[in-house]
């Protein structure tokens, strides 16, 4: 199972939409393809999105290649604006789309089209390539938080399907389920989109990880009943003061798991770190619409009209996170220094 | 629309399944179809499941009615325990069916099988009748707790069709939006049978009352982000020390109310207390079928296989409780003290 896959041109997405009902592949030729993928969800999670987004540009750019150099900048720049327009919270996007087009400010102005593209190229192949190390890094160091059979729940999907490898917090359960440490683990169904339902789950049993699926609204009384003794989430932002910004349901989940001294934990590469924002409240939250919540599988779910709120995501405040685990180790309050150091490194 | 019907020998009850696409009569014309409808959730909220059940025990004793006294009372006692396993965790079903019988017991031996089931009818009716005065009554009491307009949340249904009339929490909001004191309600879809968006949002709507219809796990962000100033629930069994079993989520929400230091409010008639069990740690808690969970409207929304864990209720204990409105009254902390006080009246 592998969610974003590149070969000779052509941008391989396992559309995450019809999953598990449908094992489809959309085969994407042209950027508008990957644009409209990443805005249907037919690709989604942080990390999928960025590397999604990154070979968009390199199929925006051999499209461009017959354009004096001047020209081909301007409407490649023209196509990563409506790329970053595609979901507004996930950081990774903005992250992968700046770093390409960083590729491209450092050259000289007469440089050939052809070799910007191959450029390109490279550097989108290592964004995915680089994620898949990621992956590895966070899970090593996020196991070593299990040091005996667990219990585990987890929101959405923050696994293979939402990565190009492993996953983030599903890397770090799949480790620790390797290492003895995980007894099974709990699915939120992740309403509206059933992520934790369609792709948690389906990931797990593929794996052979035990998987208990349920509704969201029993988290609560699964944590009250010790059915589970920590919980793991993935990120799509994570602010300067360690806010993270995640699938809408993550807040509840944070607050139930204080409330029953269940640690909760974060996994999230460097890439879904904004070092622009102080704290959650900058962070912008998409608002989807309300057909998500009112109808399902084309089945109608609630009275016709009725009014309806629906944000994508939530912000769960830093008191309430026990431990961010990144590829650089795991930070822990005070998160503002922690994030600092991170940002050092990176630098 | 009226949830419970009693008419010349047969009981119309309105599907609650397929609401809000089909309304849709269900006419039981004998006990076991009623059985069958508590069963299926065709009726369903504790009120409600009362009255049906004491109908469900006319339209059995109506069957019996050539048989000796004996044999009629033996049935009937045969048919009045079927009806119990219909459904463990409500407690009104249970009180119903004991009222029903206490009509029987006190009669003499030689009684005419005629006249008990005219009098079974006169008791149905009257628990029937009572329901609409005890909903008023609920109302009025529990619309003294809003005295400037609110913002509202609540879980599954417990309208007018929970009960025979106006309903337990949401009667008391329909109380208070006719006194100015209802800005509006946002109702949590309550997964996985979508009472609140299939049927409370539909009531609302009804009624002209502005509902928003959020997934279950927003309801902490809307918290959050002060949409709410109070939480009204239902219950399906209350322990003399105020611990109240009511859906899954129920307890999710109150936790989350805390978190914000919102207050959380219980709206039950007497026929909802079990002054037989001390806490609940004692309520069983009913659990459903894998596929509630893994299908909806015929579509399947999780893999093949899953395991699956779908208790149909959660206790919520007395401490996370603000008030418990019932038609005596509002019951606060202490609640062992407020529990045994109404206790004392009803005798």
């Amino acid at each position: 199972m592998r969610s974003v896959v590149w070969s000779n041109g052509c941008l391989t997405l396992l559309n995450q939409t019809v999953l598990p009902v449908k094992i489809e592949y959309l085969e994407c030729y042209d950027w508008q393809r990957v644009a409209e993928a990443i805005r249907r969800l037919e690709v989604r999670g942080a990390p999928a999105i960025g590397a999604a987004a990154a070979f968009a540009l390199v199929l925006g750019a051999r499209k461009l290649a017959g354009l004096s150099i001047t020209e081909f900048k301007y409407k490649l720049a023209e196509t990563a604006e409506i790329l970053r327009q595609t979901r507004p919270t996930a950081v990774n996007l903005f992250w992968a789309i700046d770093r390409m087009l960083s590729v491209i400010s450092q050259l000289p102005e007469n440089a050939d089209t052809g070799a910007i593209i191959a450029l390109l190229e490279q550097e989108a192949i290592a964004i995915s390539d680089e994620d898949k190390a990621v992956n590895e890094k966070m899970a090593s160091h996020g196991a070593s938080l299990f040091t005996k059979p667990t219990s585990v729940l987890t929101h959405c999907n923050a696994g293979a399907l939402a990565t190009v490898a492993i996953g983030t917090a599903l890397g770090v359960i799949r480790k620790a389920w390797a290492q003895g440490n995980i007894k099974g683990v709990i699915a939120d169904e992740t309403r509206p989109l059933l992520q934790g339902a369609r792709l948690t789950a389906w990931e797990l049993m593929q794996d052979g990880i035990p998987v208990t699926l349920i509704t969201d609204n029993m988290a609560g009384w699964v944590m009250k009943n010790n059915m589970v003794q920590a919980v793991i989430v993935g990120a799509d932002r994570i602010a300067l003061n360690g806010d993270v910004a995640n699938k809408i349901g993550t807040y509840s989940v944070a607050v139930l798991a204080k409330e029953h001294g269940i640690p909760f934990y974060v996994a999230a590469p460097i890439s879904t770190f904004d070092f622009t924002i102080n704290s959650g409240a900058d962070i912008p939250i998409e608002e989807r619409c309300a057909t998500e919540v009112t109808s399902l599988g084309g089945n109608c779910i609630a009275p016709e009209g009725v009014q309806v709120f629906n944000p994508a995501f939530d912000v769960t405040p830093h008191t309430l996170i026990s431990a961010i685990v990144t590829e650089y180790g795991i930070l822990r309050a005070p998160y503002q220094e922690a994030i600092d150091q991170l940002y050092k490194i990176r630098k």
